[in-house]
């Protein structure tokens, strides 16, 4: 999956504080310079030194021209591009100031050849759905990459909620909350869950039922095609709609809730080498257990 | 999905003992007498009574004249079937003589009326794919609609292996063994082992390793294109490869087994009422919980 | 462990809406009253209409003079007498006036018989032991019957703490957050996140992470004696202590928890057919599977 | 605990081939001869060079005269030196040849001065119950230290049986097998299943159902004093009894199964800074997932 297509507009964007990313950024900005392109910035980059010598761009300017966006940061970062920029179709590559993730996965090492391959169009595009939720009555649906949660807000403060898929009914359900988990989620929140781990190919939407009042829990996997309603049956006051665990939304008794396939897609840019097991492997300690790590010894 | 196709030739099989099925393989064969269909019987019908009045034909000729091929038992003797005359695209309705089961969903009750119903065309048509592995330097590759399992054979009698996907390495493991399931395998093994329930349009397979010696131990789902290459690293005597828990295989040191979507699919033939989830609630207790059991009373 | 001892004064307490409990508890106290007991009401009885002909009496009084407390409602309301009065050694027989609960186990039918029964002296006594905390600083300690958790408040919103063991490391670990529960509270909140069913004559606290951010994540039970530390590392301003999910204590960056065994131990009185793996069977749905249900058909 | 019993007579024991263990058990001997001690070599020392120069004993003799034996290998040979002399009270200690074990816990590194430390009397006991088997009908019982299994010998091939705890009925369950394991055993088989954690002080057996086919599966943790009784209702011809996965005995329908503790407590000797939870951090990856993993990134 090597594309070709000739970037010629980046954005650049950012929510960390301008200590840890100032001197990134002009590197950044220094280097698509020299390679002839031209540079964005998004609203959050104002307090930055590099917006004394770039201009900062709207949202929609950005959505309109730029042929790319960088996110600088972590997994974190580019879950907030991903809702804000990526929904609508602009591809995102993500630098990672810390560890490698799951999602940023060009390191700060060597950076000038690794953008340099990337604008060369040496690079693998990797789309990645979205998921987006309605409550009944609103005008407006919110997206998130990794997972919609919805949660009774207080620990074993239980909800009651009917689950529909495709207008037929699915189970009613008691317990602390659900999550609603895209392939790209599943290696977050949801496996913490104890939910599966779902190859980013694979078309499927998890539901995980949060400490279920029933004897029935595993974990459900349904096509990415469909149509989720929510119906509250009983809830308290602080229950809430959660998305990729940074925007909340208030919920109440007798809210139906529409959960679908958001339709525009994300597109991650990844380095011509990048491996999505080569992470898990990495991150989630599969290959502990063989070589250093024991558990049944004789 | 209503489909409309005129059945003609109805073959029927079972692998149930004749005390069992005898009578209700008659009443079948009335039925489907009555309207005016044509049929055939599998080899495992020679000792029925239904014998002595109708022709027994080979495997080989029902794949050839059959529209649909009728079994006659539960769950398991479907999964049979699927493996003898579903891979090969006979479609193939199943009548269950106990409890109804996730594949096998027409009941006795009521069977003249159900079977002209099918017959008129009205049914739904639900497209399983079956899993296929070939040993290495073995001619034969052998199938399996719920799961394939590699398995020391013993109690905690631990084999290593590794698993490569597509040709990537995805990780080396050490445990009593592998399950790998379909969708449609979802509900049985692998469900007992802690697997997520997949719906069966997901297109997936399911990786869930049993008593790993390992920290993450997650399932995982890959595409059903995926082309699964297992290695094994470390085994003792007994390692088998089992199909269905029904057909086993030895298994050797150094073996390389090669997993893939089978090119066949099967077709399940429903009666129009059939809901998947209806069946998950019923078998799966996904309704206990809420009116008749509680776990946490207040 | 039938006992011999003669119950003389009786106190009654219910934390439900008079509408519910008007008329059992007037039952009960004629049914007391015709044995030739003295009855002491709680102050949440002052509403009912038997507080025209009865005493109400403060927690101090009763906890001096009561031999039995009677806890009208259910396991929830059990939980809140335990707390109250159970913890300070006044044994309690819980009616349950919804579904029989695991620790509330005297159904309205036939009641008169069975209060005799155990006035008699034909009871079984099950002793029960708390948890407390204290945070480094306060004075005051707090129990739960059930379980204390750590939680951050929010989903998905991490805390990190360090646990320590009678002053041994054990672990630091960021999530959710943490479930410390009694035998008791084993069949509750804990069970829906997995946790073991630990018999009550088992002496062991369970540790139980939610949602934790660690490739190992195992329940760990600990002796009954084990004095546990949670320093909080790090956590953002929602964080709390619950206790048995009614009590919440607000727990901020640095403190330092407590917790233990409660010195006085809960006494429940049951009728002397009374068997703790009945309650699992028919609630935690031991007995499903077998005859009713099937998960793998064949 | 630290005890001080001054130790004369020493009994060495391995199951390792001699090329592995040679040298360090003439290493091992010369210095308790140098410490002044009396040597008794069991009748697994028979090939080694060792044997020219000292006494082999019968296991009868040893566990007469000797006052503590030295394990020489891994976890694996202290459960086999557990099952031989451990159960009939003679204190064991564990020299590991590879990695740190949960049992073995005496490097080779600095052997000299560890043994001599433990000589003075500078140890720790560690008291471990062990469970034992007998199948009604016959006279002698086995016993394990790790955990007693009841499999049905294949994979997917389902057994039914059903469980009592001191003659009261527990459940009856189908699935592959069940396993029963102490404290000791919570780390080894029990953990890859998902099973509870479980600290050597806390007297408890755990219950942990192995693919049930039922909708409930937490494990359960029963007294040590339970007297458990299993009548195995249905099984197919492999089904079999093992003990540590290393003795099996066949099992046939219509089988009872009595297990309890065994009257003999195993005496595990450490060296005084031994850690339980070290062990668990260090193999069970308790510390992983905060410095040099990340599960959940932002």
């Amino acid at each position: 999956m090597v594309a070709m297509k000739k970037l010629k507009t980046i954005a650049i964007s950012s929510n960390l504080p301008k200590k840890k990313i100032d001197e990134i950024v002009n590197q950044c900005c220094e280097i698509l310079e020299n390679l002839g392109l031209k540079i964005m910035l998004t609203e959050d980059m104002k307090s930055l030194s590099i917006s004394k010598t770039h201009k900062i761009h709207s949202d929609k300017s950005i959505l309109q021209k730029a042929d790319l966006l960088i996110s600088i940061g972590g997994d974190g970062t580019i879950l907030s591009c991903a809702r804000r920029f990526g929904k609508d179709n602009l591809p995102i590559l993500g630098i990672n100031l810390g560890k490698v993730g799951f999602l940023a996965d060009l390191s700060t090492t060597d950076i000038t050849y690794q953008l340099k391959e990337i604008i060369d169009g040496k690079y693998l595009k990797d789309n990645r759905f979205l998921l987006r939720a309605k409550i009944q009555g609103e005008d407006h649906a919110r997206v998130a990459l990794n997972e919609i949660v919805i949660h009774s807000g207080a620990v074993a403060q239980m909800i009651e909620y009917e689950v529909f898929l495709d207008d037929s009914f699915l189970y009613r359900q008691k317990g602390d909350g659900l999550i609603i988990n895209t392939p790209t989620g599943s290696t977050a929140y949801s496996m913490s869950g104890g939910g599966p781990i779902v190859h980013p190919s694979v078309n499927a939407i998890t539901l995980l039922p949060m400490f279920p009042h029933s004897l029935s829990s595993n974990p459900l996997l349904v096509s990415h095609k469909s149509k989720i309603k929510i119906k509250i049956i009983d809830c308290k006051m602080k229950t809430m709609l959660s998305f990729d665990s940074h925007n909340t939304l208030p919920v109440k008794e007798g809210d139906v809730i529409f959960i679908d396939k958001n339709p525009g897609l994300l597109t991650l840019i990844h380095p011509k080498d990048h491996d999505f097991f080569s992470s898990c492997r990495d991150k989630l300690g599969w290959s502990i257990g063989i070589d250093s790590k024991s558990i049944r010894d004789s």
